[in-house]
């Protein structure tokens, strides 16, 4: 016989990697002794919450359905509300009513249901008014992993349309112009653009392997940069420390240096503007 | 049926990232298949048993009953012992004797008994001189934690007088004026101090939100700081930016900066020297 | 009754720690729910195919036996096969054909069998070409894992004498001199190089505690850099900050200094050339 599979519960923070994420696993697995629990990322920059909503929004539909609690509030202690968001799927994301979790609940099919976490009968008890990863949001999702509460039970319901959102960028698309922000630059300085393969196609034409394209970055570097590069599927189309134009992992436009770092070489940081233009 | 708990180890090292914990949790999983392991950190300064020491104790009140292994041991190879101590909550500490241990074990209710892990027959067969915790502390926290051995089968009692101490910073209070030291800088920024609400408000009367406080750090920055700020109970109460004295998610006196880094902005470090009085 | 042993599942990649290999720990899970997985390392330096060899051949061996994924993939996406090695211990890697898993292969007894992974109903659907770690190599893994696939059911057989092999360093003893090179840099600063105990003393002679030894580095600092040091079987037998010439924990000739980063102090970095010398 198969063992039933254990709850999953996803995590991500800001908190770095010095105890306080190891403190909140500390407080999930007391309460759901079983649970399958993965470290989504713990480095993001300290109080990005579109960084974190980026890592989020792309783990996610790779994680089994369960609980996933996110964590980046630089509004700890104030007003802000901590909420809980059922999806299509049937997970239910938890977090701070920051924005976080809206694109990553977008992700999962979208918000089914919305609630403030009200109910402190779910919260370690004394919660402190700065660590509210450790006191709220942890207790919640382990008390919801462990099926001893279920999304009813963690409080009153909430409209989806009162919720607090962020406002990604959103690619401008015309013949001959892909004018987008870059919305993420990941560990192997690879740089991640608002913008689908349909958009960058209705910008530039035909996309072949190789055909040349202008990237212009006006805002990186010292005075900006233009850079002479080309369109291909896959890193090892061009030679090793060339750059390229290619649709991620996600389905997002990006451009990268094959076996090298684009972002560090080229200066380019996460909001910048990105002009993508055909090459000759 | 609920499955049974899986039993938990805890575990921080000095070791970083690059696969020495790792094989010391390949170790740990080969005796304990179930655990439940958590990591607390691994990439704490080199070498310091001061702040190993104040991250355990940070964070074991929060971990389930258990194994809870710390390396931090530039000791190793020499004649220091490797012990393990239970605790009056029933869990066991396994590490070097040289302090790392006391603050913890004292965070989960003091020794209950002390015992030098002499038994050869749990430690791996052939131990290094270099890697005790692959060798030592991590085979012998699995037994303990897999059930196959107790407590008094890890080794020799030994008086919990006769264990190397720490001397962990201790405020000196007066009306007036709190002196006391940096006990750990978080990975925020965020700076913890020696001494406890009880003993801030001992220096500076009573504590309401907002009140001007002035924080001396002698021996921060270049020649010193003076850093005139203001004691809050939640980061939210002071502008984005602004500084504030506070008491932390621990109990412990702290300042920061409201989405800052306090620490790089002045120049801290631990174990310097800080004195708050009331400001004007 | 003891509950059956999960499947063991580990992992090393150059992915950083921004959330791929979360993703690609959220497909394994999918798949193999009850899995045990084990992160060997994601911050090597990025495309060094050799040192996640060498990371992994020091750490396989100390891992239950299981699946072990490997993902240093500078060649994502061009012809480079995807491949799986079973081993004469009954592990089976996974990862590209690019030489990362031989050595690892060898630490646990050597190939038994090889296959490329062309078994496309293991993969994910719709497999990018950018990200094989999450969409070919931790689906096939957690399918072995969970018991669901045979090692023969991934694919067709390879003859390991057609794999990729990596050439690393092999040292030159002659009475008088060990002439070797750096293999790994660890986090410590401690610098691990090819050799062997008795290759050391083969060039040395006696190797007794504290005989002075000498470690030419040309390649080192600026100009290169003499080091009389001593050989020693633990650190402590020297001053705090002094340098010694030792065995590490997997058997390899090694330098470092007590209590501090000989590298850094030095200018060491991998694949640097390193001659040793009896000293006077």
């Amino acid at each position: 016989m198969q063992p039933a599979a254990p709850p999953v519960i996803t995590f991500l923070s800001d908190f770095g990697l010095d105890g306080a994420a190891a403190t909140c696993r500390g407080v999930m697995i007391s309460i759901s002794p079983t649970a399958q629990i993965i470290d989504i990322a713990h480095t993001i920059r300290k109080f990005s919450i579109a960084e974190g909503s980026f890592l989020m929004a792309a783990s996610l539909p790779y994680m089994p359905v369960g609980i996933h609690v996110g964590v980046v509030d630089p509004g700890v202690g104030t007003d802000r509300k901590p909420i809980g968001l059922q999806t299509a799927r049937g997970d239910i994301l938890i977090g701070p009513d920051n924005g976080l979790l809206i694109d990553p609940a977008a992700a999962l099919g979208g918000i089914a249901k919305a609630r403030a976490l009200t109910n402190r009968r779910l919260w370690r008890s004394n919660a402190s008014s700065t660590f509210h990863g450790r006191d709220i949001f942890s207790p919640v999702g382990a008390h919801l992993a462990a099926g001893d509460a279920t999304f009813a039970d963690v409080g009153d319901e909430l409209r989806p349309a009162d919720l607090v959102t962020l406002a990604p960028p959103k690619p401008s698309v015309e013949l001959g112009l892909l004018d987008t922000r870059v919305t993420y630059v990941d560990s192997f300085g690879n740089v991640r653009l608002a913008g689908s393969l349909a958009e960058l196609a209705g910008a530039l034409g035909a996309l072949s392997d190789l055909r040349p394209v202008v990237i212009e970055l006006p805002e990186a570097g010292v005075g900006g940069v233009v850079e002479e590069t080309r369109y291909a599927t896959t890193f090892g189309m061009v030679p090793r420390g060339a750059s390229l134009v290619y649709i991620d992992s996600l389905g997002h436009v990006a451009f990268a240096d094959n076996q090298g770092d684009a972002a560090r070489r080229l200066g380019v940081r996460p909001g910048q503007r990105v002009r993508i233009r055909p090459g000759a």
